[in-house]
């Protein structure tokens, strides 16, 4: 094992010490963000940084960069309200990926990398990602400056669609059935194998493997 | 596709909702949080909601139950300022599972679930796990209460520990060579297939596979 201490690291050049701290939080969700501007221009960003916060109600978390000239995700979910959240796909993850590139803002990324937009109605502005077998639709419920002046931003989930061919009986969702993709570090992305689900652990038994759910997936209820 | 609305989710019973939403937010970082109270008991818990913030500095969020009786890392990350992630890996992924059950505040669970306890010193009281190959140790810098009264954690990295293998020598930590798992919902457990890394993504042209670092990796500075 190599060991640094904080001093070390914040010696470091800043690109490589970003690879570094960048990979240090493990697995990464690999999500695109699609959001709409008030002129009904369309974005699409890359965000690594979902988080679960809670089921009852549904409500995701995401850390956005301190927002600047080029902030059209944080722009448009303050402008709007509204945002979704379509995983990235291990059989387009390039296409995704070129969604960083710091287009102007009033180019739509779904154009410019070849994506299809899906989700919106009268009542739903921001665009899902077609292509992406989990997606969903999100408002904003609070905005939290963090100490390093990121934006902790706390979502709705309003709805959600998933490919049937992901679900389990007991509500699980299969990622990688789903083909989702996992991110790591700042440029590195995973398709993955699945080990298991595990029982719930009790402190007097040892945990068992689900094997109802691994040797063959149920049909949707 | 299926969909469902907000409140469609909401009719849902609530372990069948949790399972789902916790699937929603895509892959997640595998994590034990190390820990230790005033009486120098150790206590491993499984996380998987850590969130990287920030590179200068080093910074780590993750996301935290309101804190009840059982709320073991709170309440000693609060009495000692000190806790210490630990990457899960593919080859112990039940052991550390298993930490999640409910040990009553005296017992360890590295005792009761056989790993072992290493990072401690004369400064540094938080036990890490021995058998992770990434492991770091982080201080407290602020306790956020989330709408749904969870509680975020902002953590600063004090020292970091990775096994050289997994380093390339850009900073980049290959998550696959230090046998990181990847939690998917409350409980599937997935090894990780390498895609590539991309190249930094640019409006003019198509980004690239960084073959230098997928060819072969380089060994440590």
């Amino acid at each position: 094992m190599v060991r640094w201490t904080r001093e070390e690291l914040d010696a470091w050049p800043s690109r490589k010490r970003a690879r570094t701290v960048n990979s240090l939080s493990g697995f990464k969700s690999a999500t695109l963000v699609g959001s709409v501007d008030m002129n009904g221009v369309h974005n699409l960003s890359v965000v690594s940084s979902v988080v679960h916060l809670g089921s009852n109600p549904a409500q995701m978390g995401m850390v956005l960069r301190p927002p600047g000239d080029d902030a059209h995700t944080y722009k448009n979910l303050m402008a709007t309200g509204q945002c979704t959240f379509s995983h990235i796909g291990v059989d387009w993850v390039a296409k995704a990926h070129q969604c960083s590139a710091r287009y102007p803002a009033d180019v739509s990324e779904f154009d410019a990398v070849g994506l299809t937009p899906c989700g919106t109605d009268e009542g739903w502005k921001a665009p899902a990602v077609s292509e992406a077998r989990v997606r969903m639709g999100l408002t904003l419920a609070e905005d939290m400056v963090l100490p390093n002046r990121c934006h902790f931003m706390v979502l709705d989930v309003q709805w959600v669609e998933v490919d049937e061919q992901a679900l389990a009986k007991d509500g699980y969702v299969d990622l990688g059935k789903a083909k989702t993709a996992a991110v790591s570090g700042l440029d590195g992305y995973h398709d993955t194998r699945h080990l298991g689900r595990l029982s719930y652990a009790k402190t007097d038994r040892d945990v068992d493997v689900l094997e109802d759910v691994l040797k063959g997936w149920p049909d949707v209820e």
